[in-house]
């Protein structure tokens, strides 16, 4: 049987089977929620209001808490499910909860849909899931057909989960006038100001069906009965009884009972999700007459590729950017993302959406403390409150500033925005964002010690790194060379943008790099930091966490190191730290907690940042190999982080998004090695995204030129690409020739170099491309 | 068929059926911890390190909160299940998750055990579990025996939740040193600080057999596999594979493969609990070797009646002092005590080990501010802080004082417990308990307007009534009749105990019961209170909360109402308020918020304070009923309260407890009402405890003597008490007789009045009491 298929034509992707890849899923988002919707049935659905927050709840009462890898499912997950009763049979759609066999099963994920095509009993279902625009509700629309020769009289019962939502009050009733379940409750609290705080709350999950039900049920445990989730009461009684919530959980179910002649088919469409009132239930009822898909999934395609790899470039053309799209749009659901992650989201966003992008530096810089630090969190709303591992001092934030606006300016040459005057967080004192960076660069390099390293506190980039210098003298070997990295890029901005003054930061840079050479080198590689006690970790003297990947990389993107001793410790990154999977971010994981390395060494080992592949360090090291060159083992490493259809049922996950992380410890752990996180938030898709542009497919922006200075994969013949850049539509193709160097021809005439300039907008340019065989 | 049976010889009660009462569970605790086992094999577990904390788990990340009323059970919920195959069948004990029919089933909930009695498929199992002395570890023995005469084989499986421990860490293994299944987890923290404040805790479940399996399973979802909970993929294959849990969510699952002969039976132990680490567990098997029942669950019998209603008398003989030690040995499972409900805890062990309410009144005191008010909690270790409700401030802390006391002085004429000097929370400055109540009174008296009415600022006896007063003018028409009553009990005490200067508060306690009965009375009775707008509510201007009884009962005890209007009340009560399940504590009950009422409207109707039949409030009810020598209105009440097996399949709880409230909404939820919250923390049992022998016994202390007066409802012919009080023992019968008034007789000399003096512990007095027929 066929597991798995690509779309050809667009971005979907279908499996063929509820059990191969249980926890496969898409994610669907609007400016107001996401939800991953999973391919047996179970979802995790959050909308902003402005805090994220539940309309589908599991049974117990459940933690507020960030994105989790690796979500369990469990019977009463929460879920969408539709049982099927005939006279001969009983299963659910698409899966759960009753798990029947089915004659078929196909879960496409989409960009704006998810939709299943399920065959049973001589019925065909198509059960289609979208996002109503820029508003919290789910869009579900069942079609049944009856395949058969003969009359088929069944029962549907959609079973939407409610959950647990309220120990104050929580209650389910039908309403006829909009032929819906109204879900009350109630958002618990406790302090007065609360109560004026939760006046504008969402507090109605509402199932509104766009055919009244012949019957209903909004009490969970009357419809279950002593049947089970998979074998409800309520199923196996003629009727459901039309049973309340009173203060006990509630759900939504409803019954249909259908008549199918032969080949008649009948539609079903249902809207799910949180309202403030009643009259807003009636209002959502004008989205059963359009059905339109949410505007919000269609990104831009502002670059597509084809090569011989055709999954690769599917990957590339549609789920990259969609991904990409997702970070920047949705801020990954908080109000308070991370500084770091909210740069490089916007990072991305430079190649689709750069407004977005100027924005954000905008939004982020006004934050920026007078004294250069960044906070550990941007607020995105009034009420927002710097939350979970924003509360923990974190010392790398102002190392993203420059490496995003070094991008945005590559990609927009908007100069514009190095003028633009902010205020500070505890300042009114107008300044441009030019002298902002200035100010960020000058309290990096104030946050070193008297030998010229940077100090971690409670953590860099990794942040649970936070016990080796939590006493205050701990320093950061990625850190060191972030900064000087971060000093590079911002001198790279005013070398073409800035123009003048010219920077002088040619000699910071050198001395921290012969600060980290001095101090963080051993043996045959750097380690990652020293500790408060003054213990150089990350070496061979380690039995565990002997070597990471982050300072490698960034030793060479500082200039710390040559191209030649990089070359050589990709070699050894090769060695102590690949796998089938990807590159692990260090190895051996540790095991025990090392207390003057802190949290990330009590982390399981291989998850997260206890080496585990984790796609976010892989791409930095991507994008230093592709600046030394080494395009052959870049594209190795990207072709591996990209989720393929060959090894899916050990990642465990379609091809449709990169997690934050797959599974490491090859060594210490083979078996899961390789899973998924299935965790799509993650600052590796803006580096990914950038990479394929700029690197693989070398159409990078310079002061408003295009550079082409591609770095294919020497078994790549050929590669068609189509990239907009500055307003021109690009039409590049790249053959290999019998050419000593590379020849650039556009519109068919050769160019002196290989940088196009004076691009008029609304122009298409064809390139051609030859490249030395 | 039998549903119930109730032992006559000890505390036992049996349920027969799984399914008619699949809430009903027994309680087990010891100094560590608490189980709350449900008869169909559920299980709600915490101990204390030292906030409250769980080895066992559901399957999501669950909020840490207080405990909640009417906990809703599902298929993953913690449990501790035994899946039996035969080659004929496969079942579970004791019910879930297989739900199999059963060929006889009974739960019996006991103070020192919870055991099972189960027949199946020829043979005849007994699972017993109790509690290991001041540890937190379940000790669990299960029997099985084959009945017929022919050999059977089969497979047992226990599978206990462990469940979703930490984002960060958490695995499980089979250690066979120890034949255990150890899951290991690190609670997961961001902070620093937490890493050093997390060392101490227990972060490893074990499940330990005497016996060492002979397969095993630690990965919930490989066990459980396609087939669900309720017929896992692991029963199902011939053996157990044997698989770890790495970061995936791990349970505890052995199997044993058997053969019984014909009336052959094996017998099979296992601890499960929580523990720091390895080496604990090897210490813990010692358990084995002993199985004796946990002390803790022994409570003295310092009461015991014989009336002619047997489970009348079996619930106050055994239950009701089980449940009001369980409150005074386990301080409710927090370290912040309420301090409303620690001093009434603390009151209720006064009549079984009153040492334990010295030292409350003591500790309570020693964290009064010097300005005499009282805190929200009692801080019972050095980490605890005020968290949940203890975080709103509320006025009513200081009423309990002289209330506990004075049923404490009563009790054991302690009065050197009046001299004992303490410090403040914020002065050293020491002063004796007398003159820390004198303060409390003072307090209590400044706490009132230029009317002379009770502020009630963000709640008094009603937590969530936070909105009458939170603008600072808004007053309590409770607080200040429970004002004028603790007066009226310090009062008391000053002139039984303290003797001199005698109390001067006459004027105070005359003063509050004018003002209130100038400001409060609305009609035909009191409201509950003025809000900060001047609107007196709680009247029958009222269309929602138009009648409240803390207000009715708490008039008469201060002395505001005589007798006989008093008695009027108690009618409009029966007519308002009464329902077949208990008086209702306020009535209609709310549908929606009323702004300067607050929270309390907010709770769904008959729930909780908004108009349950919350025991609390009908224990104050019954007291003031005794006080009005209204015997037959409040034995009635009483016996509505208690739980029995006529109706338990509406209340859906055995009689082995006092929940905090049953349903009340008798006229709007009629479906739900009576039902129970099945929350045995309540500060009804104290006074419960109290009324019985104090009250309807009339058993009551005065000064070292022991006053004789009974009050019996007029239908009781008889009761026999006997009763531990000042070291001596007295066994008194109650007989009606021809007589006019009570006449009493020790050791069948008649003495003149009704106060037993001069008392000579160990002594055993035979008393003997004619009451007018």
């Amino acid at each position: 049987m066929k597991l798995f298929s690509l779309s050809q034509m667009d971005e979907r992707i279908t499996l063929h089977s509820p059990t191969t890849l249980p926890k496969a899923s898409g994610f669907l988002w609007n400016s107001q929620m996401m939800i991953n919707m999973n391919c047996r049935g179970y979802a995790v659905a959050q909308f902003m209001q402005p805090e994220p927050a539940k309309y589908s709840h599991g049974p117990a009462i459940e933690a507020t808490t960030f994105m989790q890898p690796e979500h369990p499912y469990y019977a009463h997950h929460p879920g969408r499910f539709f049982y099927i009763k005939t006279d001969k049979h009983c299963f659910s759609l698409p899966y759960e909860p009753m798990r029947a066999p089915l004659d078929s099963f196909a879960f496409t994920a989409g960009h704006n849909e998810v939709t299943w095509q399920i065959q049973q009993s001589g019925l065909l279902f198509d059960l289609v899931l979208s996002l109503v625009d820029d508003d919290c509700i789910e869009h579900w629309q069942l079609n049944v057909k009856n395949t058969t020769s003969t009359n088929i009289e069944l029962s549907l019962y959609p079973y939407f989960s409610v959950g647990y939502k309220s120990w104050m009050n929580q209650s389910a009733d039908f309403e006829e006038a909009t032929s819906s379940i109204v879900a009350r409750a109630i958002t618990p609290y406790q302090k007065v100001d609360d109560y004026f705080k939760n006046q504008a709350l969402k507090d109605i999950t509402f199932l509104s069906a766009e055919t009244a039900p012949d019957f209903w049920s909004c009490n969970q445990a009357s419809f279950e009965g002593e049947g089970g989730l998979h074998n409800p009461d309520g199923v196996n009684q003629p009727n459901l009884t039309n049973d309340k919530s009173a203060y006990q959980t509630p759900a939504a179910v409803m019954q249909y009972q259908i008549s199918l002649q032969a080949n008649e088919q009948k539609s079903f469409k249902f809207l799910f999700g949180a309202v403030k009132s009643d009259e807003e239930i009636a209002q959502k009822r004008q989205h059963f007459e359009a059905s339109k898909p949410d505007k919000n999934g269609q990104c831009q395609q502002r670059l597509t590729m084809h090569s011989q790899h055709s999954a690769f470039d599917h990957f590339i053309n549609y789920w990259l950017p969609h991904q990409v799209s997702y970070h920047g749009e949705s801020n990954r659901l908080t109000t308070d993302p991370q500084t770091r992650n909210y740069l490089q989201d916007a990072l991305g966003c430079s190649y689709l959406d750069s407004l977005k992008t100027r924005q954000a530096i905008i939004t982020a810089l006004s934050q920026q403390h007078i004294s250069g630090a960044m906070p550990d969190g941007i607020l995105l709303h009034k009420d927002a409150t710097l939350k979970y591992i924003n509360q923990v001092p974190h010392t790398d934030h102002c190392v993203w500033l420059p490496l995003t606006l070094a991008a945005y300016l590559d990609e927009t040459n908007d100069v514009s925005i190095l003028s633009h005057q902010i205020p500070y967080q505890d300042s009114d004192e107008l300044d441009s964002v030019k002298d902002h960076l200035d100010k960020a660069m000058c309290h990096l390099l104030d946050a070193t010690d008297e030998r010229g390293l940077s100090l971690i506190a409670q953590g860099d980039w990794c942040d649970p790194m936070n016990m080796v210098g939590y006493k205050g003298k701990g320093v950061s070997a990625w850190l060191t060379f972030a900064t000087a990295y971060a000093l590079k890029t911002w001198q790279y901005c005013y070398e073409h943008y800035v123009l003048t003054p010219l920077p002088t930061f040619f000699k910071e840079i050198a001395y921290l790099n012969a600060a980290a050479n001095n101090y963080f080198w051993h043996n045959q590689w750097f380690g990652r930091g020293i500790t408060d006690e003054g213990r150089l970790f990350g070496t061979d003297k380690d039995a565990q966490g002997s070597m990471f990947l982050n300072p490698q990389s960034w030793a060479f993107l500082s200039g710390a190191l040559d191209k030649s001793k990089f070359a050589q410790i990709t070699d050894l990154i090769d060695q102590h730290l690949n796998t089938p999977f990807g590159v692990q971010m260090l190895a051996p994981a540790y095991t025990e907690m090392v207390e003057d390395v802190g949290r990330v060494t009590q982390k399981f080992p291989g998850v997260a940042e206890n080496g585990s592949v984790y796609n976010h360090a892989t791409a930095f090291y991507i994008y230093s190999l592709y600046q030394a060159g080494l395009a052959d083992k870049a594209y190795a490493a990207l072709n591996t982080m990209i989720p393929n259809l060959e090894d899916a049922s050990i990642r465990g996950q379609l091809p449709n998004f990169i997690p934050n992380y797959y599974r490491g410890d090859y060594a210490g752990n083979p078996d899961t090695a390789g899973v998924s996180s299935q965790l799509f938030n993650t600052g590796t898709v803006a580096w990914v995204y950038r990479i394929v542009i700029e690197e693989l497919c070398g159409l990078k922006g310079q002061k408003g030129d295009l550079l082409i200075q591609p770095k294919l994969p020497s078994h790549w013949q050929f590669l068609q690409v189509k990239r907009y850049f500055q307003g021109a539509h690009f039409e590049v193709n790249y053959q290999r020739k019998a050419v000593q160097e590379i020849e650039v021809f556009v519109d068919s005439q050769s160019i002196n170099g290989n940088i196009i300039t004076t691009i008029s907008p609304q122009n298409t340019y064809k390139v051609d491309v030859w490249l030395p065989k």
